[in-house]
């Protein structure tokens, strides 16, 4: 597919806009509505048959902070410093962080949770207190990622982050994009829909004038003046590029995301001499929870080991059960807190026993190996301590009462949920950088097709996603519609 | 930089030429090579000061077998089937290979041994027998990876598929790269030093037409009208490339490679289209040998587990090192096989005592860890056994007598030798793909600046990057040869 035309070609386009949107999920949505309000014509071009992407898929969490605390988070009693917030921040993505980018968010998060609000999307001044993926009570604050785990707590004091629509439990996607969407129908905003961008125009300067688009059949030539804004989601829907990108989770995968997610943003950046990164990595979870009960269990790898502290999120769990030797791990539960895992239906008791030793000789682990793990653990909660992982007190206490399970966690059989986190190179403002970290003139990009917060699995949380699509598409309309008219 | 020029803006070319090599290590002579002898007018553009690159900074081992053993292998009494080959290489890189590159090294693997001695290069008829990086002894057939290990051993017969030039040890680079230097000198090519190739120049076809070079301080154009072979190696001198692709490993390594192993080619190629994949994977080693007795230890992570067998290659050993969740693992070793280990010299002795309980106390260790860990380690090899890792035999035995020390083998003070192995996406045959799999017309690359045979550490041996480097570096050069001529 041909992804970069050349400007000087083209003796007359059939459209004329400002702003070019291409995709309208979280960031697109964001971008039109900030390029309106700074007064510049936008049109907005979507694949699908209707707004709303991967974002409206999702429970739309927002992981939000600092600041001392967003409106939500204060009104709940929650303070948080900016410097707590990026702290936490700085110990989940460690040397993939984007600093830049990190601050930026960090310092505007709580700033971002008023514009939602003043958008229109409700939220519910409650607070969650439970260990959950999604609250489902329809409150609007919950801890959603590692915030009381090790070793994020010893490097930030534990706030909850996680915002969620009023009242909407996983449908939170639904709430928060319905909204947007009639504020972007009402902003005047020229959407069209079934209209996918292929292409980006390119001058031979360098600079971006417009788009190529799918539309009706035929490829129609849209001028952007001031700049064109890509939000067209990740890649995890085209499976040669995650073949390629990603070959493990790609070979074991249930590709999450809408049908759209074919990487058409990153490719077309690329073309024009964006400089796409990070392209490796991906969210992937493994969910021992809910029900939360489960976290009193320990996780194994296939040597008997235990290997993460069990109260951590689940997309921490599945990046260390992923590099694990093995695709399986297992997780050993006492009676009393056996449950069958809600996200994982495909886990599987493997062995029940009335001790330890004889679950053990009923399991595929070596002989003696879960034996002395779980003796360790047991003797070493007894103490209220966990040298190896330190889990938190909330979860650490030895077996009870038999019988006991093992539960087999296999990838290939869980076929976990994956998407995407690589993409292209950006400037907090938005701007498309090439491989030199020089901007390339009127081109801007957000969500999954930029790389941009959340760098890896194991330092995700639920939120960090829309809360970066949504935040950085903002500033990439603003910034498409503060660019140099080419005019 | 501009990478990219329009051949429509360029009125006249300073040089004309049918192949254009860029890069002159083993790739790059290796395409010279076979693109003159296909009769084609090549010119070569080197930015150091003269022909090697980070081949010949290399021992120069190159892993080769297949097609019932090469000539080297079956003259010292090995025989290696394609077959086998095939297997050993689809368990070392797994869903990250490329079938069709992989078959196509497999299939040619023992006639490119063969090219190799007809260009002079000397190969030894002798087999060096003992677990070693590189043979010192001159001896050109060595293991040099992980054929006897777990679980290679499992899905191929081991055979030893290193073969050094003769009499060089880890001096083979000068001595393979002298005589193809030689022979590139004797060719007819017209070799140009201290040029650096910065730039590729296409067509609005899409066609690429030959290269910019900076030669004396001024830009050069010179016109490839068959084609265009980027051998300019990988990234990893290119400090914000490898921050941006590798974080982790860039954030704690020691770069290794040739000073100019900056990402020229692979960024040439993705300006024009090329699609760059596997960009996050590097080689890595945490060497626990020479001296080989030290295989006899055992490696734990921070938690006091083990996480490997022992009896691996060093970049296995460094990748599951790598992926614990501290920097920081340990080996246990008796005093009968105590040695400092020769190429991690970081590596501390942290605690030492007559027990294993009172190493354990002095280490940072959690407690009861590292001794339950050697006591079942001890148990289980006493049976000749090891149910975690299955180390061979070679090197399953229960400690003997004290005291027993234990070694910290710190990544961030091992630093640990570094190189990308991330690249240009290309066909057996040289030919640059873009994202759709499509072929850039008259776009060739090989060696590190192409995606090739070693695609992570965890599979990685010794001589795979030599050996691909060399033999794609051949079928490139053929390839542009056989390219339809522009004029």
């Amino acid at each position: 597919m041909q992804r970069r035309y050349r400007f000087e070609d083209i003796p007359v386009f059939d459209h004329h806009t400002d702003v070019l949107v291409a995709g309208l999920g979280g960031a697109g949505a964001c971008a039109t509505l900030e390029a309106r309000a700074a007064g510049a014509e936008v049109m907005v071009l979507e694949w699908s048959a209707g707004g709303g992407g991967s974002t409206m898929m999702s429970a739309c969490e927002m992981y939000l902070g600092g600041s001392g605390g967003t409106a939500l988070q204060r009104d709940l009693g929650f303070e948080d410093s900016t410097e707590n917030f990026l702290n936490y921040l700085k110990t989940a993505f460690g040397p993939y962080a984007d600093p830049a980018r990190m601050t930026a968010y960090a310092e505007g998060a709580a700033e971002h949770f008023d514009w939602m609000e003043a958008q229109g999307v409700p939220y519910k001044r409650g607070f969650y207190p439970h260990r959950e993926v999604v609250a489902e009570t329809g409150d609007s604050l919950q801890y959603t990622g590692n915030e009381k785990a090790w070793p994020f707590n010893d490097a930030s004091e534990p706030v909850p982050r996680g915002h969620l629509p009023a009242d909407s439990g996983h449908s939170g996607g639904v709430t928060l994009m319905t909204q947007l969407l009639s504020n972007v129908a009402a902003s005047g905003a020229d959407v069209r829909c079934d209209a996918r961008a292929t292409g980006l125009i390119q001058d031979d300067s360098g600079r971006i004038r417009g788009v190529v688009a799918r539309i009706d059949n035929r490829n129609v030539t849209i001028e952007a003046r001031r700049g064109v804004v890509l939000c067209q989601g990740g890649f995890i829907m085209n499976e040669q590029m995650s073949a390629q990108h990603i070959p493990y989770l790609n070979s074991i995968c249930t590709r999450h995301g809408n049908p759209n997610d074919r990487g058409d943003g990153i490719l077309m950046g690329t073309a024009v001499g964006g400089h796409a990164i990070n392209m490796g990595e991906a969210f992937l979870c493994v969910a021992n929870y809910p029900p939360r009960q489960l976290t009193y269990g320990i996780f194994v790898n296939d040597k008997g080991q235990r290997f993460i502290n069990e109260d951590v999120y689940i997309a921490r769990l599945g990046h260390y059960a992923a590099v694990q030797q093995s695709n399986k791990v297992y997780m050993f539960i006492d009676n009393e807190n056996f449950a069958r895992p809600a996200y994982a239906q495909a886990a599987e008791v493997v062995a029940v026993g009335e001790t330890v030793e004889e679950v053990e000789r009923d399991s595929p682990l070596p002989e003696g190996s879960l034996v002395a793990t779980v003796n360790y653990y047991n003797a070493m909660a007894a103490k209220g301590e966990d040298p190896l992982f330190h889990k938190s007190a909330d979860w650490l206490q030895p077996f009870g009462q038999p019988p006991y399970a093992l539960m087999l966690f296999d990838l290939e059989a869980l076929k976990p949920p994956v998407f995407t986190l690589g993409g292209l190179d950006t400037l907090p403002s938005g701007e498309v950088l090439n491989s030199d970290r020089e901007p390339i003139p009127g081109l801007f990009a957000a969500g999954r097709t930029a790389a941009g917060i959340p760098r890896n699995a194991q330092g995700y949380a639920s939120g960090m996603s829309v809360g970066d699509a949504t935040f950085f598409g903002r500033r990439a309309g603003c910034s498409a519609a503060a660019a140099a008219d080419n005019h």
